[in-house]
Parts: C-alpha cells; structure tokens; sequence
C-alpha cells in the first residue's frame, strides 16, 4: 500500500503545478453545489490510484467524500463506475485533471504488467519492472505495477548491489567484484551480477552470488545459461521483451523477467469523471 | 528554455529518489578516476533534455564537465553521440539512470511531436499540447513538446480560462458564462470556449470570445464551424487525433489542433551512455 | 477565492517565522483555559483575509472555532466585530500577532482598492493591480485586490505576454516584436504592447494585438490614443495614478487603469484582536 | 549583515513566484547578448537590498556579475547609479521586477527608519521596530530597519519574554507575572513588561524587570514614569509615534521609541533599473 | 510544550527517513486487524515525548488513538506502562521504531537532567543546557532538558549575546566587546561574557553585563569571582560538570550550571512497545 | 562516501537552526578579517565528518577554504590537528559550533565503533548496528559506522524483510511468514526472521531463509543454533552487547553481530577548533 503521508506531499505539489495560482475558470463560473461525479472508465483494465484519487479532492475540500465501488488491482471493464466523489462543484472540476492524471497513468501501467502476465502464461515466472522510471513519479509506478500483478524490482540505489560490466572491469574480475561488494555492504544486501557468458556465470556462482542477471541474450543462450545455474542462484533475464516475445522467454522458466515495457511509455487507461 | 535553479530542484529530488542513502554498487566497486562517457541514440529522433542531463552531473560532482555535440531540438540518428560528461567514474555511474530517464522522456515527447507535425504537412496549423501529463513533469513535457516543434497550451489553471460544458451548464447560458469569465477575470487572460454546436458558436462570437474549441466533433461538423467562425476566432480543435488522423483534421485548416497523444504515454527514445 | 492549501503552508511559515522555538511568554504565563476573543475594526474600511486568520488558529490548535461576523470584502465601520476565535488562551495569544499581520495587510490593501474605485467613479473602468509585490507575499496582495473591486492583472510572467520597450528594441520593431511573441507563444495567452506614440499603436493594431498600454503618458495625448484604438485593443493605462488623478484618468474612459498604489506600501488597516 | 544561503533560499521563492514556468515575453522576444544595466535612484533616501539584488541574478545566471557603487546604508540621491549588473538580457529583464521588488521596499523601510531618526533629533534615544511585518518578510524588514539607523527589536516571540495585560490578569499580579516568567525561562532572556499605571511600575521594579514598556500613555504620564523608574529599568515607549510627534516623544529621554511606523505600509523607494 | 505543528514536519521527515519506499515486511505479513499496544519502561526515569510519540502514529492512520498514562516530566519505574496505542496492526508495527527513537532519546536526556539537578541538591541553583546537540534534534533536546527539570539556555546565536574570548581580543577589551554588543543588538538581547580573571569580571561588571560565565575554573577562583560579582550580574559556570562534581560545583551558588553532560551523548532510556 | 547534495541540505538546515536571524554575537563584534583556524582533538579516536564541517564553512562563505589533514577514518591522537579552515573570522565563529556538532558526534561514533571492533578480536565476525537512531540523522549515523570500522545493516524499512514474532503471529507459522514475504517482496530483498527455538530455526532453513537472526539468546544457545544452522544461513546475534561482553559473543562466530551500543547515545568524541 501507499504511505498516505508520501502521497499527500505528492499530491499536493501536483495541485500547486495544475492550479498555480488559482483556478480562474472555476472561480468565475462555478458555484458551490455538491454534486456527484463518477469516475468511469472508457475502456477495459486494471484499475490503480483510488486512493491517490481520493486525496487530492480531500486536500482541496476537507468536506469532500469518496466512496469507492471498485479496489486498486479490480477488473474493470468499459463502462464500469470505479469511485464516485462527493464535493462542491469547485472542488470536482479544479481537481479533475490532476486526478484524472494520477488514475489514468497509474491504471494505464496496471493494466500493461497485466496483460504482460497473462501473455507470460506461466505462474512460475516473476514479472518485475526497471528504474527506468519518470523522475519523481517512481513510487506510483512500482505501486502500479504491483497492482497489475508484478513484483517491483530494488526500488533504488541503496536496496541490492547491482554489478554490471563497468563495475567488473574496474574490480579486475567477477570474483574481485563480488568479493567487494560483499565486504563493503551490509549483509541484508542482495548481490545481483549482470553475466554475458558462461564463465562469468561460473566464477559468479562460486562466490556465491544471489541473482544472476541476463541481459539481452539468444534464448538458446539464456537456456543453456539457466541449465548452468541450476537453481543456485536466482535468475532474473531481461532484454526484448515484448508482449510477443515474452512467452518463449517465460517457457525457458527463468525465476524472473524483468523489462521496462510494462511501465515505461506506458499508454494512460481512458478513464473520465462524469459528473 | 527552463530555467535552470527549477531544473536543479527538480533534478535532486529525482536523485534522492534514485539513490537513496547511497549507490551502494558503486562505492563497493568503482574508484575515483576521471572517465568519458558518452551520450548516444540508439535510434532517429529529436533530442531534448541535454541542460537536464549536465545538471544531473554537475549535483553529484562540482567537477564534472560537460560537452555538447548536438543542441536540443536537433534531429539525431541512430549512432550520434549527443553529448560528453567526464567526470569521475562514481559521478557518471551513480548519476546515469536519472540522466537518461529524463533526456530519454524528453527526447521521446520531442520525437513525437515532430513526427505530428511532419504528419500533419500544414504550416498554417500550430499543434499544441494539454494538461493530461505526469503529475510533477510538466515543465519537461511542456518544454519537449516545445523542443520537438509544438507550442504549448496553457500551463496551468490559471493562465487562461476555458469554459466547458459544465461551467456553462452552471452559468446558464454561453453568453452568461462568458460575461461572468469577462467580469471575474483579468483583461490580460484569453476566454476559450468549447463549442458542441453552431448556436453555441453564433452566441461565443457575438459575445467576443478569444478561442473557440472545437472538440471530438466529425470533420464535416467542423468543416462548417470553421467556416461560421471565419477567423473572428481562433479555432482549436481536438479528439481523435493520431498519426493517421492528423494530416485530414489539419487539412480543414484551424489555427490549432491540440492533442495529449504527442506526450502523454509516448515510448521513451533509446539513448544510452557509453563508457 | 484562496485555495485552503496554499493558504496553510504560507501560515506555517509565517508562524515559524514568529515563534521561533516557542512562545516564551505565553508558555511560562498562561493556562489552557478557553476563552473567545474578537477580532475589531479600530477604523472603517473593507475586511480582507479572514479565511487566513482562521488557519491560523486552526494549525496551532486542532480545536481552534472562529465563526465570521463579516464576510471577506464587506464594508466594515469602526468598533464592528469581524470574528470570534474560541481556543486556548495559550493558541490565542501565541497566534494573535500573525493573525493580525495577515488580515490587516489583506484589509489595508482591500480598503485602498475600494477607495480608488470609488474615487474613479466610473463603472465601465478597470482598476488593476501590478507585479510590484512584496516578494512570498503575492498570493494575498492579489487576491485583496479583488476583495476590494479590482480585478488583478497577470499573476506572472508565465501567463501573458507584455512587450516593453527593450523587447521592442531587441526585435527591431513593434511588427517583429509582435510576430515573434505569436509564434513563440501559446494561443492561449495575450499579447499586451507598451506603445509610446502613435506610429507605434497603428503598427500593433495592424498585428491585431489584444492590450496596447500606454504608461506616464500626459492625459491628452492618452486621449488621442483611445481614440486611436477605437476598441481594436483594450487600452490600459498606468502612471501617475493618485487618489487624486485618478477621477480624471478615469474619465476619458481606458478599459483599464493598472496601479500598484492600491497595493504597494499600503498601511494595514487598524483591526486588534480583543479578549 | 544577511545570511546568504537564508536570502538565496527567500529569493529562489520569489523568482517561482513571479516566473510561473517562464518568462514568455523575454523568452520570445530576447537573445542572449550580454548587457549591462544599472539600477537608479528616481528619488532621496537611503539605499538597502544590494547583496538581495545580487543573489537575483547569479540565481538565474552563474556568469551574472554585479559592481556595487553603493552600500547598504548610504545616502543617495535622485539620479545615482546604485549598482550595475552585467549578464544575459534575457537574465536581467527576467530578475528585474524580482529584484526591484526587493530593493524598493527594503529601502523604502531603510530610508523612513532614517527619516524618524532625524526627526527624533536624540541620539541617546533608540528607535527600534515591532513585530507587526509582512509574514514571510521579516527578516528583510528587520535587517532594513538596522541599515536605515534603527536597532531592531526583539526577532520573534522565543528571544525576548514580553508581559502585556493578558498575561498579568492570567497570572494574578504583577509580581506573579515576573516570578512565573522567570522560573520558566532561561537566564539568558529579559523580561519586558507593559505597564499601564505608577502601581505597576513599581510592583515591576520591585521584581528586577529587564524592560518597562510604556504603550500609548499620555507624553506628561510617560515623562512621570520614567522619572519613578529612574534608570532601574530600560524604557521603551510606543504608541501614536509619527514623524511629528517623534521629536516631543524624544524630548522626554525614553531609552527606546518603538514604532511599526518605520516599516510597515511604508511606501518603496522610487528605484529603477535602466539598460 | 512543543508546538504541534513544528513536531508534524519532523515527524514526517523521520518517517520518510525510517520508511523509504515502503515497510517491505509489514506490507506483506500484516492485516488492518485494530491492536493495542503499549509503551512500557523497562527502567526508572522520567518520561518525556509522548505527543510525539502520538503524532507518529497520527501521521501513518488518522484513526489511531492514544492514551497516555503517564505525562511528560512524571517520574517512571521499571514496569510501568506510559501510554496505549490503539491503530491498525500495520500502522503499529511501521510507526514502531521511529516513535520509541523519539521517546527514548527524550527520555533518555529528561532523566539524566533530573539526576544532575538531584545530585546538584541546591535549588537556589540552576540547571540548563548548551548548544552542543544533534543537528536538527535542537527543539527536542531542550524540551527533555525542561521536562527532566533544566532551564535551556538561549536557543541560537540570535536570541542572546555571547561574549568570549575571540570576540574581546578581535574588540580590543572587555569594555570595547561590551559597548560594541550593545550599540550593535536589541536592548531586548542580555550580554553574556565568558571572564577569566577578576580583571575582566570587574570591567565586565562596570559595564553593566547581564550574565558572566566563568568556565573551566578552579572551584576556589569561582568561589573569590562569585564573591566579587555579587549579584551584580547572574553567574553562569561551566567546565568539568559530571555527576561526581556537580554538587561541589552547585555548593558555591553560583546562579546558574551549564553542562551538556545532561543531554549530549546520553544513553537512550530503555523503552519498549509490546503488544 | 556521503553524498555532497544531501549533506548540503542537512547543514543548512542544522544552520538555520543555529543561527535563527543571525549571529547577534559575531555581527556585533567581528571583522571580516580572513583567519585560520584549525579542528584539533583532545582525546584519542577515529575522526569521522570532515567533509560535513567543510560544508558548514562553504555554505556560509562561498570563499572559505578547507585542508584536511586527517581523512574520514584516520586514528587520531590527543593534540593532532585534524584540519584548517581559512575563512573569514565572522564565517569561522558563526559556524564552529554547527561543524562541531557534527564531527564530535560522527567521530564519537566512529571511535566507539573501533573500540568494539577491537574489543571483539575476531575478524571473521561483521559489527552492525541498528535503527535505534536520532530522526533525521541516521545517515551520518550509519557513514559514521562504517567509518569506524563497521558495516551498517539495512537502512530503513524498504531495503531489507524483517519477520519479528508479531509478524510470525500474524502470518500463523514461520513457513507461512516466509513464504508471504517471498510471495509479497522483490527478490531483490532478503528475509531475514529472528528466530526464538530450534524448532523456528529448522522451520526458517527449510524455506531458505536469507538470515537468521537471534536476540537476547543464552551464549550456549546461540552456539547450538549457529551449529544447527551450519552456514545454510547467514547468523546474526544481538542483545546484551556490550564493551565487555562482545569478546565472548564473537568467539562463538556468529557472521554478524548487531548492536545500537556502538551509535546510539555515544558520547561525543572532545574535538575543538582553535584560532
């Protein structure tokens, strides 16, 4: 779940840049009735963010009041009612947008990580996403693609040790970079390696590595790779993953997929307020 | 182009962000010597982001150098370098994730924007952007959709005044939501008006208003509307505009088309950072 | 109206800004009592603010009443009651001077537009504010400019093109000046020109410019200019705007007159707080 | 003297404030061309904001460099040069409301606080200010009012303990108040208390009070009391000080003048910044 | 009593300290089932920041209550329960840590002032504090130093004059240091040097100083400067305060003993919270 | 290595609350002299912040030049001079108590750190310490760690999974507990369980289990579970770690040992700055 504390900030700052100083459409014309208005979607998904939705209609109106007909991760198909606000007509229509921003970027990358998992069609295989994220927007991403039905990945620098190409050539060698990574950090630490060969995987797995990662390799490859690794480490591949690819990479049964396709450029879900 | 000390507070929330406490990969493993790396597209486009990316550098490192091969807006090809950092290797592989998702989104939104317009082959007919953008970004999506072409709308709520269907419902009439907008607001802000049919026109015009908006309407409709406006107004249509669309919508001649397809949910551009 | 918001976190600074650490005063003397106290107009003029006051007690206490007397821009006499806060004597007195400092700025600068309408004494004139604002406190001179009858001016930079002298020089003439801001700029914002003579105000009404002001103009040749414009743009005057000039001023009949006398080194209006 | 990192931090508020997104005019019209400008007094006073005015720039330009002819504190006169700045037009017409905004009300504040000191005509008399600022602003204020020749007063409510009615009537006496405020609070704070009546003083002298403020209280009243305290006490007085009753106020040797007359709605130095 | 919207922010900062993202373990093993928990000593002290204490758990669930046993500044025993949280389980456990850091760190520093001021067993003399704290821990630390029975001394440079040794050499002498401390601040601001023979006392002493610090002194020089201050000025000594000494050093009555041996570096009071 | 932008924005706001308005001390009595002035210990120890109190002075002086003598780290004896800041007097006194703050406390955590290293003489065992830190100052808490010699355990709640008995409680089982926190978390994170009998301990194994964890054990438990777990997991062990006990834990080999006894309420290690 969300922290609400963390939202609130975001939000808040969200209002201040779609507002600005004040919104001089509704303040002229727009009179303080409470009305009703429902969140409705266009089309079919997985819907996210209600209780991002929620607080930005309760920062502009402490009076407003959301009931909520469906729940974050839901199916929801083209016509459904997901929420229905209850506030001054000022606080709907001055809120509107940013709201709908959140909703539909949030659902648009449920909806992707869950069309990604079934197309995956394999239970066995974990769908996780990338840091490839918008700047300052990551918590909602990795909320979302929790939602759809994904497993975030580290959510930042300082949560798994990551060694990629650069960090093996700087160290002199697999073995060297794994030996100094794991005595620098903590041992609550999980160390992940990127291998792009066979002896790499071999050196890394008798330092006794936590995950190995294959990046962009043949699927040949990959299974050989996976038949090496034997279950001793965590095998996370990445690289090519398309809603049409992704089946005969989780039919070589990898522990883990991850790709940046279920949340990066992600289309917006069309979901409206109606009021 | 953005103004640099909000790029700079933008720019380290997206680091604290990312890094957290520490790059712990990185202090494990890379020392302190000074390296290049190079920015470079791994497909055409329209960059964007470049004064971003040095930013990103120049937070984690007061000795980090930047050097530019291409400005933004630049058309760029698969294999152009795009930029050089050199600074030290912990500066460039801490700081290289938040530098390419910023330069990434921006050059994507850019390289969208450019292919409309190309699309649209209608100088006469400005493109423009709307409000539908990541909660916390739009100064970069604003400022991408600029770089690859387009003029923005309207930043923000309070910058100019449009009038719905709602406002008008609540107002009474178009002509008595137009005089309450007059009356309320300052002489320096545009009155737009969304217009569903020719009455509603008639009435906008008569009463002076700056832009109609015509929107989700069949050509033919507009065609006409176009034509009963006669440049008494700015016209500025919107709805149903994609890649495949927009050379026949712009082909009826508005003054502008205005769309979140150039922006919102559009594919990053492959640009990497090469050691 | 202000929104809730952006009122509570300009408060919080405020209040920090007073405290410091602690009310060293109220904590070493005073008990936590109930008590009411009432907010009184020493003077006669236009109340302005009281929805700021109230956040104030309410972010020091979460059982801080107020109930209003008087709305936000009603004419008030001296000895009127304007509120009634219901707290602890302690949040009363720690809240008392920043409470103060708020509406009787707010109220000052409200009674002043009042006078100045008054003294304009032409319902078919504008007044407007400027830009000349105390820095951090913009949000409340704007927002009391309209409580007292003016309708403020562009909030900022962002949301209305104005062209001045420099620009012009820089462009080469009012013609370039005038396409270039077209081009550059969204539809959605105005373009207001200083003009300074008449060749200037033909060549920027052939460009179908929206605003042409003319500043520290004698008021004959202002004449002349109106009837120049004859309409084609709002015409917005400013310079030299006293109490006394202003009758006058209004008389050959701007559309607007724009002045930061109605804001600008105000004196606050004389309100205490009385237990 | 200011705290640079406290007025780049007040300053960097103020240029969101009045940027918005960016500046559309300058942006459209202006090219980078470095320019010199300096900023002229239109009018007497005392000069106060320089290093504010400095910060305006190198915030929105590294390469902005600025050459003081004055300083803070000095006498100028209508037609002086106060200080140049040299750096992008596009940096020095996008700073220069900000930065006039600054100087012109911290000079004006500068220039009256000079103004009541030489009408005073004592120099064993301090003039010192109050609390009643704009919020958000105080720090400028206070430091203006030093510049212009006052000694500022006490900076917020926890740096010096200040006895009004309120809090002797909750205490129960005089006496009580003094006692309860001293066992409360650090030794490293005075006590000051408002006194209404002969009774009071001396029930406060008795207690070794820090300060006897005398507030609105008939000149022959005031000139008793400080007879009665007889240099046992500082006296500071306050109430109904204008430039014409300031000299008569003097006349009676208080230690302290106390105003809000010196800073607050007190009109900006006419001050511009020409190219 | 702290100001509760000062402790909010912090609060929310030391949560998002404490949290990061999101609480991985709680997320994933916990329901919303409603929990009592309750915070209990596992040793004597004294109690100090239960509000604190509330407002974290307040902050992550607007539903969670509390009820405290015991109030701030009460003397404790191992056993005893403080206070009782009723919230969700989730918002227990996440909230956990970060309210027992606050409440045993104040508790910590409470009960080790009262153990000086029992030890120091001379009520004419009194305790307080110094500005060597925790950076960003300040406000705290001088509350649990009030509410162990202290007086904090000033809060910042800004609310006292604090003379030593650099500060008179860089004057030219103790009369120069303490003409030019006067001249320069607000008759409302005591002047605090630190003399360290009688030649510097008796200077200090005709200049009127309000507070004379003697520090790192022989008891016996103490006694002498003590006897020739004579009331004259409030006496501060500082240097060498342990437990073991404090009584010897409170024997010779000087007003006041300054130590941060009673907040800085002080072990945490052992604290749990148990469901 | 700390990062230079978040140290930037803690020192400022540990100045901010230092300093209030200004340094009424300094700016009464200080030149703008340049001086040097130099950090010397008095005691031995491990120093730790020095690039924190480099900070201090640039952030109050853009001209304020630091040498270091010393590095983070270094040990260092009674009379050694750590480092030389050549500034301004005023930027020196204003700022001395601010960085030392910081380094007595990060050194005095660094040197208590070493001190358990040595004392526990096993170099096979990792020293770790806890989130039992001051709000808002883990991160130089846990930098100061490792400078002494430790490796910090996880930062916050988002970087590693901790299953303490409420959570066993809650999920039913530890096997339910552990396959709920695979199922709900990134296999980037660990599952560390604290485990309480052997019967948790062969249950944890059985699931793979990243750490186990075993607190306020009996030594001959903690024996007999290291050897039941015989390296199928890593082993941490805390509770009752002291000075003196921690010889005898570490030479039963557990991996780690975990304890708040190195950072939490040490005291500060006598570090002074002398002109």
């Amino acid at each position: 779940m969300l922290n609400e504390f963390l939202v609130e900030e975001h939000v808040k700052n969200a209002l201040k840049e779609d507002i600005g100083f004040q919104d001089i459409s509704t303040e002229a014309l727009i009179d303080d009735k409470i009305v009703s208005a429902s969140f409705n979607t266009r089309t079919d998904g997985v819907v996210c963010g209600l209780s991002v939705v929620k607080k930005v209609f309760e920062i502009l109106s402490k009076d407003a009041k959301m009931t909520f007909k469906k729940q974050d991760g839901d199916n929801i198909e083209k016509g459904d009612i997901l929420a229905t606000v209850t506030a001054s007509q000022k606080c709907v229509l001055t809120g509107e947008r940013t709201a709908l921003n959140y909703i539909r970027y949030m659902s648009g990358i449920a909806t992707e990580t869950a069309k990604y998992i079934k197309a995956m069609n394999n239970p066995n295989v974990r769908l996780t996403d990338t840091r490839k994220t918008i700047p300052g927007f990551r918590m909602f991403e990795k909320y979302a693609v929790r939602t759809g039905g994904g497993i975030p990945h580290r959510y930042n620098l300082s949560d798994c040790i990551m060694i990629k190409d650069n960090h093996i050539q700087c160290a002199g060698s697999v073995t060297n970079a794994i030996e100094l990574a794991k005595k620098y950090n903590s041992h609550a630490h999980k160390i992940e390696i990127e291998c792009e060969n066979e002896n790499q995987i071999v050196e890394a797995l008798n330092c006794g590595v936590d995950i190995i990662m294959l990046d962009n390799m043949p699927i040949d490859d990959m299974k050989k790779a996976i038949k090496l690794i034997n279950k001793k480490a965590i095998v996370e591949v990445s690289g090519n993953v398309t809603i049409d690819t992704i089946a005969s990479i989780a039919a070589i049964n990898p522990d883990v997929i991850s790709t940046s396709a279920i949340h990066s450029g992600v289309k917006p879900l069309d979901i409206g307020l109606d009021m």
